[in-house]
């Protein structure tokens, strides 16, 4: 099995993924004189995707990370990783349902929400399941990482799915704080060397 | 020519085509409190996302395989590829189209579930039919396998296609259930080793 | 300058545009009971689906095979790159436009297909280009190539733009025997040494 | 950190983002007599066409022209490329925004000029920025350039911002002239060393 074609495959399912979130923000069909206040009444639109793009780019920096450290991958590694990249296909979507409907407010916006977090939940799963895979007993790692260093990555790679969930419960009450937490995650995982605390002994 | 190229253009285009997917399911454009129901309702669009994606995916770790044998390649090869390609790339509209006639029932029901399944026979005769070019006589393969790993590798790479004219014959009776022999077929091809018992001697 | 990030790029492209054409089939939005005639209608877009296609897949093989040759890179060949891509990435807007008026003939048939022929008339040209530019004085080139074999790639990668012109001409009377003759060009170019003949001396 | 893993990332976003300009431009859809009008009245959608290809392939080749001077990358690289990404993804549909608007004159006319450039700004103070942080001290650059060198590139890949603000003020009156002047940055960035002149001392 061959790690470099492996990385290939989804840099361009992410690199695809993340450039199709364009295609959710409309272009507004109004009379000319009114384009300024029908592209303002977007907002949800441009809020979704910078929180959607930043999810996408910060896990692809962490599956860069991870793959880093792989000294090889297996069959088994590689189901895993499509089954990562099945929840981040879906991203445009839950994206695209999110701008939509945090635009109407009530029940529908409390879905949408709901289903966005989801989509990240599930995301975040795989991929805490994804390293689970390749570093317990160190399965498919090479040798740079000491064991606590493989603890701290544990940690970090494993603590984004339960915060997801957090955000799915307040998606039961408010989108735009579902999306600001989830965009406060993505900011979080993008600060050099976050996440990499010690894990409680 | 350049192996290495041709597994770049390649994983471009199942990346793209895999990506491209999710434009197949759409955001229902409903009142807020109907939301709940209409993503519900669409059900057939969740389902043939699932089945399509392991398709493709698969199909990729397949093509990946067979690359990984190949000492070289030719014009001829190239050929074959594009024209495994050309089915790959009709895949996402397939999909919708299964998606969209799922719901529906009736005789747009099947003609929708034939088209899809004839789509993935004619990419499983062009898959089975690359490998066969590739491996007669050895003609591109290094000397890594054994003629017995050869065999072995035929029949796995050969069977998809009689197995998908299957999902073809009961496309005529019933759309999900065509849409689970597939869906099965690939998760089979999934697993680590599948296909790779001994043809009957 | 860094050949493998133009070729990286450039098959980026290449995918991208080839996986595109999918777009231009649409999936028929009929009673269940008129999809199959529904479908029969589209041939034009399944016709000029296969026919982009390998437009697209054969220029990509000839890109292949002339960065091959290519000792270096410089900034102007980037630049005759991105014409070339100019051209590409229009095809799957000049194929929807070719299937969507080739069904409807007259007029708007005739229109059509002049657009298509001259997307690929001047992709044809921008080809050229490209060779002509690396491979006169042996400019970029390496030491691999004897001047004969120059001088049979510099016929082979020139002859399309005037076969392409021919096709434009025809276009005026036919846009189906148009696509036969775009189409007839890339299965000729698709063939292990075609157009590898000598020039006339 | 891998610098290959986050070009071949970036080529991936570059060239979807390049290839989805063709959405914008429309199939007509009226009688076939019409049709030679109706391609002709679409200008505004090739006028911006052309010049979003250019931006993006302008910048695709100055990004390719930092990458080959650093020596590593980090982090906080990383989030200065996604930062850059950002814009270049919304280009597509800033595009389109242009190109439907350019048709119809006055305020939305304007509107979407201004739009159109601030993306353009906003895409070039962040390319700036890379610059700026990989640069400053040396911090990721090899020893390939000399200070001298270094000083000509931060003059060249700084001066876009400043440059794009006079087109975003041009927008206010005229969005032809705009779109042209946007297009003339990229010819000038296109040109063989281009931009490569000293700084004033």
């Amino acid at each position: 099995m061959n790690k470099s074609r492996l990385e290939a495959f989804s840099d361009g399912v992410f690199a695809v993924a993340i450039t199709l979130l364009v295609l959710e923000i409309k272009v507004p069909e109004v009379a000319g004189g009114k384009l300024a206040h029908a592209l303002g009444e977007q907002w949800p639109s441009y809020a979704s995707y910078v929180v959607s793009f930043a999810v996408i780019g910060v896990i692809w920096m962490n599956h860069h990370a991870v793959f880093e450290h792989l000294a090889r991958v297996d069959r088994r590694l590689m189901a895993h990783n499509l089954f990562l990249l099945l929840w981040i296909v879906l991203i445009p979507w839950a994206t695209s349902l999110m701008a939509t409907y945090m635009r109407e407010g009530g029940e529908g916006e409390r879905v949408a929400a709901v289903v966005y977090a989801a989509t990240m939940t599930l995301m975040g799963v795989s991929f805490g399941a994804l390293w689970t895979y390749a570093s317990r007993d160190r399965r498919l790692l090479g040798a740079d990482l000491t064991d606590d260093e493989i603890r701290r990555r544990t940690f970090r790679f494993t603590i984004g799915a339960p915060l997801y969930v957090v955000a799915l419960v307040v998606a039961l009450f408010s989108a735009p704080v579902c999306l600001v937490i989830i965009g406060a995650l993505a900011v979080y995982y993008a600060l050099p060397g976050a996440g990499m605390m010690r894990l409680p002994a």
